[in-house]
């Protein structure tokens, strides 16, 4: 996606060759133009799937993942971060271990809001090892239900989600795909 | 507004006489076509005001300000909730209470995303003791920015937020204002 590439050019910020800092148009300032773009996007490339929900990790994914359950006509899923395991037979519940940020976390599905016969398109800003997405996953097929896609804004393609995911067969878009930071340079994969 | 209100008593749970759980379209699963009539509903509301930048506090927030931004062609800024405080000069933050969940956090606001000639409004899911919005106008506050408009998808009437904010004199818009949640009823004011 080229408007996203030029933002991502002209805006993020390299910290160092493992992070990409898009604070400014994704994560803390949002473009909400953009977003709307990115939900176009991936409807048209989704589209010709069956989807009857778009599932999120809160909360850099919520506002792709909104604009895209918008133009696909499906609820929105927001999968909740819970600091604490919960021992409760309402909920799917998985441990996520975010690299990127050092931390553990419960990732949280009510079971009233997904069923057995549910497609899921699962949304996120950031494919990096594919914790959050294994996590996600996992709670989509706890519930019996099949995930028929996964979209991703930006993907450091140099970090093993994208592989791991391909590799389980999915069928993965990401808008911006990222090679290499390496030396202070963002370059993207083709 | 109708539709909101509509979907309050179909949906809406109450779990006591302070709690109405909204999690079927607004807080967990989110349906993306209400939360576009909410950013229509405030667009119209507050189109008249020279409003810079949307803010809201992550994360039920985000998906009714997104859609509020993008009708008034403004950013928005997701206000987070750190655990700890940050001694950092990049950075606005204050500890805000939640009675709600009887937890504290601090919302942070990186400097670089508002300007003293900034004119905010901010957009929340609930409005209760008001502690949240009291945090975020504290921080646009810090700034020498202003807040010239608040707008709210669902006001706990008889709680002490609203009266808090009028007596300020902030232009203080709730789509749904309720009255009472005792005896497992939902009571909207007027």
């Amino acid at each position: 996606m080229d408007l996203l590439k030029k933002m991502i050019l002209d805006k993020g910020h390299v910290i160092d060759e493992n992070i990409l800092k898009v604070d400014s148009f994704i994560n803390h300032q949002v473009d909400s133009k953009l977003m709307e773009e990115i939900g176009l996007e991936f409807y048209n490339y989704f589209k010709k799937v069956n989807i009857t929900k778009v599932f999120t990790i809160e909360s850099s994914g919520i506002a792709p993942a909104l604009m895209t359950s918008y133009n696909l006509n499906v609820p929105m899923i927001i999968l909740k971060k819970q600091t604490s395991s919960i021992l409760n037979d309402d909920i799917y519940q998985t441990q996520v271990k975010s690299f990127t940020k050092n931390t553990t976390y419960n990732l949280t599905l009510s079971k009233e809001y997904i069923s057995k016969d549910d497609q899921i398109l699962i949304i996120d800003d950031f494919l990096a090892n594919g914790e959050a997405a294994k996590g996600a996953i996992e709670l989509v097929e706890n519930a019996g239900a099949k995930v028929v896609g996964i979209g991703i804004v930006i993907e450091k393609s140099f970090q093993p989600g994208r592989k791991f995911l391909d590799d389980l067969g999915y069928d993965v878009y990401s808008l911006a795909r990222i090679k290499s930071l390496k030396e202070n340079k963002i370059k993207f994969v083709d």
